[in-house]
């Protein structure tokens, strides 16, 4: 038996992310999960005006998506507690660079896409920033033989709403365009 | 030590979902997991141009989005190995309606968002749809005691590229805006 709960947004969870962006000499971090991909080639990141890494990216252009496992967690939700625009975050992480000015990669995380920015897409509160990764880096333990991503060993964490908590990736449950082969009416 | 893979999209795992649409009277399901939110309101489905189900949504300018657990994931992954260009696939799910035309909802998934089309994201080969939840339905044996979604009874399937595998959802692993409470340099 289903209840009706009204217009409520339930497309979750989703992989909680930390974007490195840079402004003024400075680095700040911002933790989001509402994110998505578009195409084969593009992510979309979702914020609220208000976040002061919004102006670093349109500045810059460019952004890092820090995928956020549970050894980093801590850090990453201190990252949400905190407002850049009153708090320096830029310490909270060790970090580098890769090609990308503007977008610092965060040493402790599994798997990072330092991004370029192609589009921003408007709504009331909210800019979404439609991305595309120019590079993507991973930790060699955590690729499969094949040299390609793990997820498995990324182990993301996920987020979900209404209860605002977060999520482990669980176990492969199936093979895709596989297992509907034993599909029956 | 990380090793660069190059421009590869690694923003996983997703919320599998399998999109309800009907045009010409007849009802067509499409199972993607390229999908995102925008917002705190709005949900983006990428489609490839390709898929029969793109021309009902524009037609109707609704969508159903059921989301998929274990229960349901063979015939979820069926719906995606075949073309509904080719295929009749309306009786793979049981369906009723809510108050939305064009928008079948999937009995068997355990929460539903009925949408209404509020843009198109056009790029090279997809269409995204950028969707407003207008109505969601939630099993009563998967909220909570406040009559909200409890994802670890919903407990939905999610995608991983490039292994294109099923991935469980895990187990609560910390609460958002408290743990990192406990954050120090």
């Amino acid at each position: 038996m289903k209840k009706n709960i009204g217009p409520v947004l339930g497309l979750y969870p989703t992989p909680v992310t930390v974007l490195g962006t840079e402004t003024g000499g400075k680095v700040n971090w911002v933790t989001i999960a509402h994110v998505g991909i578009i195409g084969l080639d593009r992510i979309i990141l979702s914020m609220n005006k208000s976040h002061a890494s919004n102006k670093a990216i349109k500045e810059n252009r460019t952004v890092s998506i820090n995928l956020v496992n549970e050894e980093m967690l801590v850090e990453a939700d201190y990252i949400g507690l905190v407002s850049g625009n009153k708090v320096d975050k830029s310490g909270v992480f060790d970090y580098c660079y890769g090609e990308l000015k503007g977008a610092p990669l965060i040493k402790k995380s599994p798997l990072i896409m330092e991004c370029e920015v192609v589009d921003i897409y408007e709504t009331e509160q909210h800019e979404s920033f439609i991305v595309k990764p120019v590079n993507t880096y991973v930790d060699e333990s955590m690729m499969s033989d094949d040299g390609s991503i793990d997820y498995e060993k990324v182990r993301p964490v996920l987020f979900e709403m209404p209860h605002r908590q977060y999520i482990s990736t669980g176990k492969i449950v199936g093979q895709c365009w596989s297992i509907g082969k034993g599909y029956k009416k």
